[in-house]
């Protein structure tokens, strides 16, 4: 019997041009829900092992998950997968906004997109139908002109437009996928998948609401999120999400200068309070939700940053601001807006420019190399520069976007000290020093250095009511962040797979987590939604199997145990400043091999009888492929 | 922030007559829940390694659990455990009726008897309170003159008495521990372990009622299952547990001869239909069920049959009938009434009656050995002549109440072939050539052969609606009976932790699983009643972490994969019959591994990542002392 949340599964062969739509058992959606679920599933089972990321056999997975559309506060996101480029290894990001609704709205729980157009084209989905469009006159756009000529042509304000900009154009390898302009399918470098493919847009129209199985609960649910989650996220409302750069900074947990410190003189410049007293215009927010987090700047002189590209968070704040060494604020709105026209990742973006900073002062690149630029930490017009020229491929910036990992390669001379990665991504704005736990997630995630596949150790320390949710799955004390024992992760575990299930289901972390759903709501929400009779149970079985599709799906791409690793440069502490501990090279390795453990992973690879639990024993021959 | 459903732990010295209660934190209820997981906790903690399990070192663990005496139907249960006499591994089993309620509404959640007293005792426990009683003129006394006895001495005809009869006192190993005179924990011989501490009885008062968090969530879900399960186990309620008799017949599912046949001529006989139509004089309940699935039966000639012993369950219809060749009803009833009288688990003692017959019959028992009793198959007189010198070890009785597995090394001569047991422990009356997957469940249960730690895959066949219940963890597809696939096993890993689960709340098996109660309605039941903010995760890995402790119990006491095994008997066909499926070595062989791949338990051990997983590391260190 099918419900009402089961849509179709748009297939786009971009090589012949072939349109289809499939339907797909309510088992298939109960077992992988949705999101990177989709991903996890369709890669292992139709993308052979080895491809080029960039070449036709690589495939591109845009997933709602069944929550998506459903008219409560976290349930506006989608989730876009493929091989990375920039790892070689499992390639996810999710980004919020109105895209993934209206893809639900139009009936499509997801689209598969094949092969490789021979010119630009973009997809046009509309009520149940889809077709491919000529993109010649679109490519080369920044995403704001890109996004108005569409809606142009094809006569139609509402369309919402998923896409790519120059960057993805150019195959920077971590070119992201961009949604209403200012929400970013960020990591691990969908936006070149897309551009290889000569992919510019998916725009979205659809007419039709998602039928609920009980929606007098669903509006139960919803009232309480939209009641409750603006309160308890009431700093992620007024201050977005950089409302806690003065207390990271005052802790030693904001990364400076390519993570050589924690903190940085005049960090309550970039903090989302400043924001709030100079530059916010106004606050947005994704489908359905009260919170808010997102901001909208504008900015006149020195530079004219555009309110339509919306305004930076604390990623991009630390990547490109306090990570190079920046607390330009201005300059900070600029580099956003560039990011989000050019379509970039801001974390790999900073990182990458940190990384040739940390390498000019070293003398291992000179303005010989960079035509001239002063790549110096704290040199905002340089960082500018650079953050275009990356974008563009331009000079030096084509060095960089290749990412840190092959970058460090061609400048050689001991840059390679300076890239911090982990299996080819670049760490996101969470010290790891400092919260360990996710120092370990980081190693063990899928896609590399990664906080939307994570832990955030902090919320489980005396501080904050997460001790209270996390409860619900029998982690019953809290724990230090410099603790790597056993129930720190089993905390990694457990909660990791939670996220994961988020990025299935697709919902957002903060209404989700931070915001205190709590897992039993969460269920009921899922319970009201699809009408199964489901346990939270079976819901982290999901997430549980997505870690594993994950990882065979990297093992069969040659990564191994060796490649859940860390930096060098995180086992020393900073020369300097508030915080003083290091990652232990021991206790780190304990809790890797603990975490194997724990997952049924003996070597890092997962266990027939493992497989066998999630009901994933195809996937085992996979595993013969390495 | 102590809730109502905590009481004390009353711990009871009987070698220096101390009474002492104790009080834990609610992190200890939230992982060890009560019952089952009470007596994993206590005997990993406090009884030292290779104890005499008849001897003063073994501690014996009454325990209700945090559902026991809350007002619903199915939560009139406790659970009795202490390492078993009979196997000398992990021993535990549970009972209905009204005493464990009685024993919460006393304010305690459990009773630890320790050391051995010089001679007979009883405790007596009443509202907060308790006392040891000298027991001297009970000794030598059945049940019903016991329990009149004490009753009449402490003036309360509403006391509930546990006790051991004279099987008990003699320290037979399947000697049960029976509680209002037709509940028996009867497996695993705790009425011996009770009988070695010349403890003749716990006698309970108590008149105050389980305080609960949301009174009103308890109050609706108990209208429901009072409202819903007497219709959904309409069958239990008409006929009792020997409803199916009749189609396990037909199947080749009702043990025979010891088990050498799968049916028997004239089944009908000892089905429950034909109970119904003839010596049935009323049902009876637990505490607050309206299932009714316990039976009163009144027999006149040729046997007089109290009816205040109940009436005979399927086990016993089936192990001290059909299993014996038996199919007369009334012999039957007389046999039950013996066996509740004396305190004998009727599963292992008709199965030792049955081993006895086929040997019997092949010569290697003669009645020289039995005092001229014709021990062969179909004669009921013989086995009644048995149950009471095997309660008594009077005779030949005295050679079998020590077990098949003792008993075929005293008779020797190729007895062993003729000994069905797992562990030391007979099998109960589920044929494991028919339901394969309760097959395996016999040989990893910690308690050897046992229906009560295991699954009944016959509600995963299309057949029933247990399909749907599981699916809220995420078991989608019917298996077939004879299937042993990963699929089969995550099942039995699964729902066994499940059982293990109600073992420790501790629940009913019919209401709660066959009754439909479903996952989420059980969960929302411990929160009601508790206040957490659970799930059903957290709720199914205590379930995962007591077999993780039986385990660890077990390994500990000298037991190995090469332990959980099957008799040779269960890989051969029947010689005739409906059902001509066995079990194949090597599948049975393969699920076995695929049982410990998935408990992550490499070679039968559980690993240290999986200990730290379920947040008992503390028992690691145990490993190392087997």
């Amino acid at each position: 019997m099918p419900h009402g949340y089961i849509g179709k599964i748009l297939r786009v062969d971009l090589s012949s041009g072939r349109v289809t739509t499939e339907e797909f058992p309510e088992n298939f959606y109960r077992q992988y829900l949705g999101g990177e679920g989709f991903t996890g599933y369709f890669l292992l089972k139709e993308v052979p092992p080895r491809v080029d990321p960039l070449g036709p056999d690589n495939k591109l997975i845009f997933a709602a998950g069944p929550l998506t559309g459903v008219p409560v506060g976290g349930c506006g996101r989608h989730s876009v997968g493929a091989k990375s480029p920039l790892t070689g290894a499992f390639g996810e990001a999710e980004a919020g906004g109105y895209w993934g609704a209206e893809l639900k709205m139009a009936g499509f729980d997801a689209v598969i997109v094949e092969g490789k157009a021979e010119k630009p084209v973009y997809i046009f989905i509309r009520d149940g139908g889809a077709e491919i469009r000529d993109a010649a006159h679109l490519w080369g756009m920044r995403t704001l002109e890109c996004q108005n000529t569409i809606r142009e042509e094809l006569g139609d304000p509402l369309i919402k437009v998923a896409q790519i900009g120059p960057a993805g154009e150019k195959l920077v390898r971590f070119a992201c996928v961009i949604n209403d302009l200012d929400a970013a399918a960020g990591r691990t470098g969908m936006g070149a998948v897309m551009g290889s493919k000569k992919l510019k847009a998916v725009a979205c129209r659809g007419r039709q609401r998602v039928s609920l199985a009980d929606p007098e609960q669903v509006k139960e649910i919803g009232t309480w999120v939209r009641d409750n989650t603006p309160i308890i996220l009431k700093g992620m409302h007024d201050f977005g999400t950089s409302r806690l750069v003065p207390a990271l900074n005052s802790a030693g947990g904001l990364p400076t200068r390519n993570f050589q410190l924690g903190s940085i003189d005049g960090a309550e410049q970039i903090s989302g309070q400043t924001m709030k007293d100079t530059i916010l215009t106004r606050r947005r927010a994704c489908f359905a939700c009260a919170v808010q987090c997102k901001r909208e700047v504008k900015v006149d002189e020195p530079y004219l940053v555009d309110p339509r590209y919306g305004g930076p968070e604390y990623e991009t704040l630390a990547a490109l601001g306090s990570d190079c060494g920046i607390t330009d604020l201005k300059a900070l709105a600029k580099a956003n807006e560039l990011a989000n026209a050019y379509g970039l990742d801001t974390i790999s973006c900073g990182a990458a420019i940190a990384f040739a900073m940390e390498c000019f002062e070293n003398g291992l690149v000179t303005a010989k190399d960079t035509g001239g630029v002063e790549l110096r930490f704290g040199n905002a017009q340089a960082m500018l520069q650079m953050v275009e020229e990356i974008a563009l491929r331009r000079g030096f910036g084509d060095v960089l976007a290749e990412g840190v990992a092959r970058a460090a390669q061609q400048i050689g001379s001991g840059a390679e000290a300076f890239a911090l990665h982990i299996k080819g991504q670049e760490l996101p704005m969470h010290e790891p020093r400092w919260k360990q736990g996710m120092g370990v997630g980081y190693a063990i995630s899928p896609t590399g250095a990664d906080h939307c596949h994570n832990i955030h150790d902090i919320a489980y320390t005396e501080m904050t009511p997460m001790l209270e949710v996390m409860k619900a799955v029998g982690i019953l004390e809290p724990m230090p962040l410099d603790d790597l024992s056993a129930g720190k992760v089993r905390l990694l575990k457990y909660y990791s797979e939670f996220i994961h299930l988020l990025n299935c289901t697709v919902c957002c972390y903060f209404v989700m987590s931070l915001g205190l759903m709590g897992f039993d709501r969460l269920t009921q929400l899922v319970r009201a939604v699809t009408g199964w009779d489901t346990t939270f149970f079976e819901l982290l079985k999901v997430g549980e199997r997505v870690v594993n599709l994950a990882r065979v799906f990297n093992l069969r791409e040659g990564f191994g145990a060796e490649d859940d690793s860390m930096p060098s440069r995180f086992f020393s502490p900073h020369p300097s400043g508030p915080l003083k501990v290091a990652l232990d090279p021991e206790a780190f390795q304990k809790a890797k091999e603990a975490y194997y453990d724990m997952m049924g992973w003996p070597g890092g690879v997962p266990s027939p009888g493992k497989l066998g639990e999630l009901g994933i024993e195809w996937a085992l021959p996979l595993l013969a492929q390495k």
